[in-house]
């Protein structure tokens, strides 16, 4: 029993001065800026978005909770809700007088979200829904804000009408007194210890005949009328569920640039490290910074490259998200559910070799490292495990795919196939397989064709994947399992593209010429970082021979090599404030 | 001032605790379990490594506590003193009545550990040594034990005689007395909140004018003779060094063994959960555990694999340093370094897989991933850091390989080329380098040979570029900058095959048909992993061509697929207690 593990951190101190700060952020108008001006908001839905990424350069228990308060619970309100619940709750959210939850997730359904079991059951006697946990395992869990903070809810259940499922639909749940205490037919668990974000006060919540009034539905997709039936434009519970989900999509925007945001602050920290740490050097000679060994040059560079690229890629899912229109937004969740993937997966590498390359440094707590990489640990999982959201990117590719081709019947399959195969002869012929001169492996040209054709080709050989394995027999659930691997593919391909074409036009937008000139080099790295990833891929394709990956190769250690004389401008051009920053290794 | 960072754990808790177990431990005579039983030892090494090795399945700050105290501490006394070291200190440090460090390490000297500053100043007239930090960058710094309970510390110090410098010697260094406070001329630092290991108290430290007698010099490698004469039997100051820390490789041993206790308890978590939590399934039937999908097995079996082939990889280093001879001992070293970098970045992976692969649960500190992920974190760092200790091993392959063909010119290389050639060429008819049947792709025979000659051709090819770049006018340091990142590959190369060798004994070795049965499948799933990713150098070499590397990935899946039924059972049999393993989601 001496040997029982026990845990050290006070939570109780951390979760209340996170709450304060959120406090004091309200108090400056920033939770409400995404809220219509009508209901004491700013009206500024892109500024809501810089704030989560430049609070990022903070605490990122603020960013959550800030996220959770101001985006969770208050953008359900909004989204969900109809303008009663508008002018009920929108400013005293934003004010954080209401401090609340978005409760989705349960112990037994996290990913297969449409999958949860906590009931709203309705009593037209008495014009209330019942909210009801049904057993143990159905709690809501993880939610942020219960545990400790939390008055009220957005409560994701299943509306019970007469006997009847509707399907999950969404209810404002009172949890807590104005003191604090938990309400009647509440029970409050705390999710204690966590890796990381432990300024956010994450609980469970079960629900034991709990009453609300029936106004507290969030009625804006489905309602129940005054004859007491269930009313819905979307007669699909299904469709309408992903609709309502769809509406939330602004919690995959705030959460991949709060991780862009914890990754430029890792490379600015190791990359002013690495160019002052000195560390062996020639014989009898004076020590070397150690970004000089090209080791840690190919450790670093990519990486910084690819946190541009990512820079520009979630500012095009921003503009497109804020400029959406109805028909745009399937496309429009499947970027974000990429990019939210990608860059969170990003992060987590950027910030592992942030922490190694620091060497001991990195290890301790005043330089950051290790918060900045718990922290943000969790941005892969929530909002969307995702491996899990991958899928659903290279799902929406396929229906993509199958529009243009109609039926995905063998005839169309072929004649695409050939059409891509025709397309790509022209670069598959021996002179271009084998080119290797620097001007060649430097050109945007090459780069766009090369991401391209991958992107192409991985799809079109899932649909054929797919359809082979329908063909012989499984079920479309199945196929989807057996393939799974290349749908992730698929998903990549398609985002590497993208996030290159958005880097693009970013260089060519550049007037200074200088600045051109190293986003270029950047661009460049990040293009064929990406290739040399793929190596296996291209040369299985056909699409590369070996002396042309070898070149490759070369010319990823030669824009290492070039890129580093620029590394530290290039992280300072991250112009993330010194005190924020804070890591003493960092000062320069 | 009220967004001011907060440190909020209670170090001084945890670390005193940690300190009590290793008191418990040490009554049990654990502690001196590798000391000679003339000092109150226990004799026996190779149950000293399995006491770190098995203490690594409950707290790493324990472990690592207790590493430096009986190892690294201990062991310094032992294998850099002579016997009036042993007989005056081995018994006191085994019962823990001297808590004491091994102060290596200075803020300005980590991996470049030759370049410290430390003096230890001769003064015959009074027969002592005076120990002086030069500058404060020269501190001693990370030093484990130094910021609490360290007594004394094993100082390592350029030893000055009549004004000449001698290189790094050893020199025991009383810190505190027996109250705990410090000792005058010694001023200690907090290294504080660490990412992780934060039971135990590492610490900085500065000597100012502090002396110690004479017979403090742990002089087995050098000594200062009765004339007040520098005498060693190893009379280059470089080769001293190196010999010195040659006997304490010992330390690289406990480390990867740990950091493998921390990949099974992070993998018997993960898949027993893996295997009991259902996530999403048919239209209409159950939910499917989340282990059945083909994705999940992906991300696991293959990490279970190498976790496994790491097991018998580990027990060969022990037993190969346990019967160690003189002349083995630059291969040993080389194999300690390269299997301590191997292990504990396969743990990294490992437990930062596992992390994901839990979802939410993953991330609460009850389930321990969080804190084993983050506790062997900075398994990769100290110990030597693994990117510099990875050119170690190449360098060492590459005095070996120059061995072998004498001086490295021209024509020994040629011919070592057109040897390998040869021996490669029946491989690489089209026969082989297409066939994809079954049979084939599973044979060892196979595996083995494509390991051998990936580690044939990259030794031989990075021999002959650096030939070609010191022929080019550059010295010997800079050739090895430049080919860095090929040195990594010659490395790993080497281990991959040495590994791979090692499982397949071990599989020969298997009694029970079952068993065997299913070590042979796991390990042919290391094999064809490590030939997947790497199958963009075989493509590129010519040893495989795009149809085996597809088929190879394939095989790959249907290993996945296979092995995913024995995955829990497999588990089990690393037989972690599940009483330390402690984690809810692991219990079954
Ligand atoms: C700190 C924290 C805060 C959170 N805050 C909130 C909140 O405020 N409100 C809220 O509602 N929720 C919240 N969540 C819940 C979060 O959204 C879920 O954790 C997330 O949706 C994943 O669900 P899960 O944890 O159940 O993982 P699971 O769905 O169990 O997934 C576990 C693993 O299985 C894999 N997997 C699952 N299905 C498949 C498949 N079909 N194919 C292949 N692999 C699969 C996943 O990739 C994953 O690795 C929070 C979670 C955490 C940890
Ligand atoms: C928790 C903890 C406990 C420790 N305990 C002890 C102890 O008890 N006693 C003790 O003496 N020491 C101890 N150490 C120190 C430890 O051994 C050093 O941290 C380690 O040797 C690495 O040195 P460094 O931290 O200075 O990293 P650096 O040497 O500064 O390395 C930083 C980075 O530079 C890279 N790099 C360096 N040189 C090269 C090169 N030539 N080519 C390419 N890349 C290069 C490395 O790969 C690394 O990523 C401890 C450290 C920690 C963090």
């Amino acid at each position: 029993a001496r040997f029982n593990y026990e845990t050290l951190t006070d939570l109780k101190v951390y979760r209340e001065k996170v709450l304060e700060w959120c406090r004091l952020l309200a108090d400056q108008g920033l939770g409400s800026m995404a809220y219509p001006r009508e209901f004491g908001g700013g009206g500024n839905m892109a500024d809501y978005f810089a704030i989560m990424e430049t609070l990022s350069y903070h605490d990122l228990s603020l960013v959550i909770k800030f996220g959770v308060q101001f985006g969770l619970w208050g953008m359900s309100v909004y989204s969900l809700g109809t303008e009663k619940h508008h002018r009920k709750y929108l400013a005293d959210i934003g004010s954080l007088k209401i401090p609340g939850c978005f409760a989705m997730t349960e112990t037994n359904h996290g990913s297969n979200v449409k999958g949860i079991e906590t009931t709203a059951t309705y009593d037209h006697s008495k014009q209330v829904f019942v909210i009801n946990t049904p057993y143990p395992d159905a709690r809501k869990e993880y939610i942020g804000n219960a545990a400790m903070h939390g008055r009220m809810a957005t409560v994701f259940a299943k509306l019970i009408i007469a006997g009847k499922d509707y399907g999950v639909n969404a209810f404002i749940v009172p949890l807590r007194d104005e003191n604090g205490n938990t309400l009647n037919g509440v029970t409050i668990g705390d999710c204690g210890q966590k890796m990381g974000l432990n300024g956010v006060d994450n609980g469970t919540i079960i629900f034991t005949d709990v009453v609300i009034p029936k106004e507290n539905m969030l009625d804006k997709f489905a309602s129940v009328n005054d004859a007491g039936e269930f009313e819905s434009p979307i007669p699909s519970d299904n469709r309408r569920f992903f609709t309502m989900l769809g509406t939330l999509v602004g919690g995959r925007i705030g959460i991949p640039r709060s991780s862009l945001a914890a990754a430029k602050s890792g490379l600015t920290i190791a990359i002013r490290y690495s160019d002052t740490r000195r560390q062996f050097g020639p014989e009898g000679g004076a020590e070397v910074p150690i970004l000089n060994y090209r080791m840690h040059q190919r450790r670093l560079m990519p990486l910084l490259a690819r946190t541009y690229a990512l820079h520009f890629g979630l500012q095009y899912l921003t503009s497109r998200f804020l400029s959406r229109t109805e028909n745009e937004m399937q496309e429009i969740e499947a970027l974000a559910a990429g990019m939210k993937s990608y860059a969170t997966w990003s992060a987590r590498d950027v910030l592992q070799e942030c922490r190694e390359a620091c060497g001991g440094k990195g290890y301790l707590a005043e330089n950051r490292i290790g918060a900045l990489k718990n922290d943000t640990e969790i941005y892969t999982t929530f909002e969307g495990d995702n491996t899990v959201l991958m899928q659903l990117v290279a799902k929406n590719r396929l229906a993509e795919f199958r529009k243009a081709f109609g039926k995905m019947n063998a005839m169309g399959m072929i004649s695409y196939v050939y059409e891509n195969a025709k397309t790509a002869i022209a670069e598959k012929n021996p002179i271009i397989t084998r080119k290797t001169d620097d001007a060649h492996l430097l050109d945007e040209v090459f780069h766009q064709h090369a991401l391209e054709h991958r992107e192409k080709t991985t799809l079109a050989s899932a649909a054929r994947r797919l359809k082979k394995l329908v063909d012989g027999g499984l079920d479309g659930y199945d196929a989807f399992n057996v393939a799974q691997h290349q749908m992730l593919d698929v998903a990549r391909a398609w985002l590497d593209r993208i996030i290159f074409e958005q880097f693009t036009l970013a260089v060519n937008n550049a007037s200074d010429t200088k600045i051109k000139q190293a986003l270029s080099q950047l661009k460049q790295l990040f293009a064929l970082s990406v290739i040399e990833q793929n190596k296996g891929w291209y040369l299985e394709d056909g699409y590369m021979e070996a002396v042309k990956t070898k070149a490759v190769r070369k010319m990823v250690n030669q824009l290492c090599w070039d890129i580093r004389k620029d590394a530290v401008p290039l992280v300072n051009a991250f112009d993330i404030p010194d005190q924020l920053l804070s890591a003493p290794i960092a000062t320069v």
